[in-house]
């Protein structure tokens, strides 16, 4: 049994308990948070402790710590941290800043004698895997990654900053008919607009100017300006009932010549929860990364590292009778 | 660079030369055929080889030997043969003798300090990787392999033994339908009628009795009498021009549930040549048998069991900046 702990209990957190009480042969065993006070009313079946101190209660075992705080503040920190202690597992999202991130954990993991497996979820996570593995087996090929159906965060955020917005959440729209091209053994040079497309609904405040907002949220730099935009505004309540979800998902595609033969490789995720089903991989991946210590290994892994037998639960001969 | 050998040279076998004209960083340096004198003619860049003797040439190196023949009769007994001798790579397809086949290259390439990685290719090999992946991350799962549009030796092979059939080709065909539900949301329990039908091009001799022949093939047990099959009657020069390639391809579909939420996980292969295809994941395995080798492993494996990032070309720091 893996004892794991979740590090930070926002959106991913809670999917990554969800997720605990689905795997098998893993379990929670504590949560570590900012606000242990307040969380220890939601959370009386385990420990709930301060992200800053780090005195464990007697008989507590952690094997993997599972950082589930914000890539931009939380785990820069966290993870250097935890790695100290643990075995860790993150969802580190910042693709510039991956191959820094992995040598600073890399060095303090083997220091310390832990495996950590940073970058997991599904982007960057399963997809790069599946790019990893499109460019491997098709070695003259062109790769797609296309994103969506599903909510941005991050656009949502930009969009609700714009002066007179309330709320404010962002679909991403992946565009068909570049997806079928890709499907029919094209490889154009897609632009950012011939790829994707985005959704906004918004809620004004009373007798804020549409026009103005539509217009700022459209020709907002790096956000929307390079896409074709779309604005939507709706009421406070429509937004509650039909936009709380966070669902996701995407297309990578693999268009690769053997010859004179085109062979056409997809992986498409379509997640109704992006937080639960990320969530789901990172225990996997906790899971991956106890197998890893176990059997003598330290230092930092990403998801490309990882023989996959050690994401599953089963036994390698269960996997060799009833999987191959 | 990688030193590769080629044992067979079938349809397998020119798809493995072919993959390893465009491979990076490994190359052919020998190819083992039952009937060297003949082959000779047809390739003279590289030693041709008796599978019956092993006195190789002064001077050549051999790093991995690739199995290509069939799993019938080839590669139960080349296996163990060459395990002794070299890495190998093998594409062994009967599900059931996995298992054991994988015990037995176990043994050998152990004893000789050797890496096998066995049954490689899309299915077994990336469809096998895919389904353990999906279950690994939607631990409450169904998951659905489709074949096709593709040939199918074996029922080619079946159609052709029907008194009167001069050339028979076979397509699976997967069941758009059935498709179509399981991406809607939907997990249901299909018979094999509902997930394939099989489309049977024919030519037969002057004068056959065709209902006949309609009906042995539709009713043919194991084969066909589970399936829709539809028997179409054509000449010899229509089977030549239109059905000489072997096109192939599939779908793995992993459903899941992460507490009310489904989340759908989709691979999809789209071949125009299936022989090429495995031929380039064949080779791929081969440079990850050979970093297997490198870094002191010994054994067998499957495509489960190799660190992903090994079956690339690029370097670690390459796929963590451009991958990720």
């Amino acid at each position: 049994m893996v004892n794991a702990a979740i590090v930070g209990y926002g959106n991913l957190g809670r999917g990554v308990k969800l997720a605990l009480k689905n795997g098998v042969g893993i379990k929670l065993t504590a949560v570590f948070t900012r606000r242990p006070e307040q969380l220890k009313k939601e959370i009386t079946e385990v420990p709930v402790l301060g992200t800053d101190k780090f005195s464990l209660p007697k008989g507590l075992r952690i094997d993997v710590a599972i950082l589930c705080g914000g890539s931009k503040e939380d785990t820069p920190v966290q993870g250097p941290i935890f790695a100290h202690k643990f075995n860790t597992v993150d969802s580190f999202d910042t693709h510039a800043d991956i191959p820094r991130y992995f040598r600073q954990m890399d060095s303090i993991a083997k220091k310390n004698g832990h495996v950590s497996i940073i970058s997991a979820g599904w982007d960057p996570g399963i997809f790069s895997l599946e790019r990893v593995l499109g460019d491997a087996f098709l070695p003259n090929n062109k790769s797609y990654t296309f994103w969506g159906r599903g909510v941005s965060q991050g656009h949502s955020d930009a969009a609700r900053r714009v002066n007179g917005v309330i709320d404010a959440r962002q679909y991403t729209l992946p565009i068909d008919n570049a997806i079928n091209k890709v499907r029919s053994g094209e490889t154009p040079e897609f632009s950012k607009k011939e790829m994707h497309k985005r959704l906004v609904y918004v809620v004004t405040e009373e007798g804020a100017d549409r026009e103005r907002i539509r217009k700022e949220i459209a020709e907002m730099p790096n956000y929307y300006a390079e896409y074709d935009t779309e604005v939507v505004f709706i009421t406070k309540e429509e937004m509650l009932k039909s936009h709380s979800a966070l669902p996701h998902g995407g297309f990578v595609l693999t268009s690769g010549l053997t010859g004179e033969n085109t062979e056409i490789l997809e992986y498409r995720c379509q997640l109704q929860s992006n937080p639960d089903f990320t969530g789901s991989v990172l225990v996997a991946c906790a899971r991956a990364a106890f197998g890893l210590h176990q059997s003598g290994h330290k230092g930092a892994f990403t998801m490309l590292d990882v023989p996959p037998a050690l994401f599953s639960s089963r036994s390698v001969d269960e996997l060799k009778s009833h999987f191959m």
